[in-house]
């Protein structure tokens, strides 16, 4: 078979189970979902096995150790995946929920439903967990998955794949609902790509060449995420004390994040008085400085920003600073060079905080808070499957929900339109 | 100045302007929309002049009747313009609705909010209302808009374009807030469906050529509107003087658009009762009947149905017609050709009706009530922009809340992630 009917198979019997699973009794799936973490739990040596070949490919090849890392299996992450599968079957079922029901003049009485969205098709790099989590979170919310992951991790995946596969259609899911394309050409992402009768939504995780790949090439809809350049701007009236802490937690506490934070904006009344502290306290920790003119007068071991440096997800212990004028040059500058993820203020101004919150406009707009918390978890979602990072369909953290659509139900008794 | 300048200029324009639109008073917003009301119908004139050319243009090059009367304007017709911007006005604003806010265990207050998409670009051919009511549904929910109207009614929206835009502008909306591309070289839409920089979203609205050609070469997310095959089911135990009468209704009543019903599914038990009585209504309208074999031996006038008769959208007098064994069978039939727009049982089985509520996909599910309802006017929207064919962000009828999106707004007190 070559590789183009091999993909499109895949796709269309992802697309045909989507007819049984999309209605499926919300007990079955969650049966489902726990036969798969025991599966994983009980085949975890043969999936540390595989995983130990695409370890040696990958250090073969030269790659990088963060790369090696997060392609690294051991029994703990195996049994993080299987509770994460336990945690998505414990999420309340989205599909079937009326979110609106009305009645028109004419007696015609109007529900919006939700369903779901149909097949999904998710390409990813690395991280073998993105199998599990992946597949756990369409399935719950009625959706079929067509997984297509990199070659990097092509025997760890396949290896995780057939394990909860299997498990799934013995737990009573139709064949076709989770569907796995091991072929690791990039042709099969640009057959996939097209696809727009068998697949509903391409959802790219991964860096961002693979992601404005699928964004400029695929005619199925793509849901975007990915790229956070995240501001905090500390305002003439913040507590010096609170905005230390949450700048540190937001650049420090785990910098190769989308929601870490990247630019400071610091008010000029205060600059003089919080640049030396927070330098001293960042610097102890490694981060390097770059900043404006300004804040280099301010801190003299602080190198120049570029405008580059404005630009850019640094995804590293490096922060660019630059001290403003006022509240409307820190929206200025966030309305110029934000990536629209998450944006913090740090103030007790009334005022300044319903402004910030007001004419930000970024899928998460903070007050006195880290930009960490963006995240389908910390926002009480029970999981997410990234973040949405465009103004179509979903925005910011995407849990179940933003894997459905709804359609409208009409309950009439012979209504004609006059 | 080049194609291509022009295009990103009116864009970039366009999507500076949002910034300022998308958050200004209500007020400001429907006081516009009136002021355009009022301007159309002070000029109708000019307008009537410059359709004029439009329609003798149209003569010349040989155009259909059909197509010359979608073009033309009359006073009527503009005084509908004026009456749909003031309806416009008269809606709630949608932008600002917390639609949800819940408080997490950190104390975190975290807020779901209305916003507008940001800019949205419009290409659509021959009805100069579209001009106006595209411009007036974009506004009132903060987004800019970039018109793209077709060559053949180009001076027409040319005029119309510069009346409600002078008065928008002269009411207080940002210039920028309505562009309009009076390029009719189809360069310009290529260029346009490049501008993933500065258009958040484009709704393609004309013929499948136009749709199809935005869907495909598109990497702005698009909005896909369009084709209904629309199907009406009457199961065995359907009250047939309703199904008639749906039945006429959702054909004949105004064939040529897309809630229109196409194909008729008839239980085999009612066949041989209910096929004659309704074949006599609708050839008496004129509607031509294209049957399969057991259709053909009850109405032996009826013509054999292919299978492109099943598959595509008539939009005129004809019907398909085919009988089938059971609610499966038209469940079958449904799954396998329709386009997902609009379908209707008529039925009084509690448990017939359920099943097709929950097991058809497609925008807009009815019992016993004519397709022709699906509208953003009859849903009780107010006004639309389109009908959704396609899953993701909006499906079925768009209003108003269709042409938004949603940030979360987070009130903290100095929480950061452990």
């Amino acid at each position: 078979m070559n590789i183009n009917d091999y993909v499109v198979e895949k796709a269309k019997n992802a697309n045909l189970a989507v007819r049984k699973l999309g209605t499926l009794d919300t007990n079955i799936k969650n049966n489902a979902l726990i036969a798969m973490a025991e599966a994983l739990e009980k085949n975890k040596n043969n999936i540390l096995k595989a995983n130990s070949i695409d370890i040696e490919n990958a250090k073969k090849a030269g790659t990088t150790t963060a790369l090696i890392d997060r392609l690294t299996l051991n029994e703990k992450r195996i049994i993080g995946m299987a509770e994460g599968l336990r945690s998505v079957a414990a999420l309340p079922d989205p599909i079937g929920e009326v979110t609106g029901m009305w009645k028109r003049p004419n007696n015609l009485n109007i529900g919006r439903i939700r369903v779901p969205l149909g097949t999904i098709g998710i390409i990813y790099e690395a991280r073998p967990n993105v199998t599990v989590d992946a597949a756990a979170l369409c399935l719950k919310s009625g959706n079929s998955v067509v997984l297509r992951g990199g070659s990097e991790a092509i025997n760890s995946n396949l290896e995780v794949y057939k394990t909860i596969n299997d498990a799934a259609i013995k737990a009573g899911l139709p064949k076709g609902s989770i569907e796995f394309i091991d072929i690791t050409e990039r042709e099969a992402v640009n057959i996939l790509m097209k696809l727009n009768k068998y697949v509903d939504v391409l959802i790219p995780r991964g860096g961002a060449g693979l992601i404005n790949n699928v964004v400029n090439n695929s005619t199925v809809p793509v849901i975007q995420t990915g790229v956070g350049n995240c501001h905090v701007y500390v305002h003439s009236d913040a507590d010096l004390h609170m905005a230390e802490n949450i700048i540190v937690n937001a650049k420090t506490q785990r910098p190769a994040v989308c929601n870490a934070m990247e630019t400071l904006l610091v008010h000029k009344s205060v600059a003089d008085k919080f640049l030396p502290k927070l330098g001293d306290t960042l610097r102890a920790i490694g981060v390097e400085i770059r900043g404006c003119s300004e804040t280099q007068k301010i801190l003299p071991y602080a190198n120049p920003a570029s405008e580059e440096d404005y630009e850019i997800e640094f995804l590293d212990l490096i922060l660019a600073v630059k001290v403003v004028d006022s509240l409307d040059e820190a929206l200025d500058h966030i309305y110029k060079y934000s990536t629209k993820h998450s944006e913090s203020i740090i103030t007790n101004s009334y005022e300044a905080s319903q402004r910030f919150l007001k004419e930000v406009d970024s899928a998460a707009v903070y007050v006195n808070a880290s930009t960490r918390f963006t995240d389908g978890g910390e926002f009480g979602f029970g999981a997410e499957i990234g973040i949405s990072t465009q103004k179509l369909h979903a925005r910011g953290p995407m849990g179940l929900n933003e894997l459905t659509t709804i359609k409208y139900i009409i309950y009439g008794n012979g209504q004609i339109r006059k």
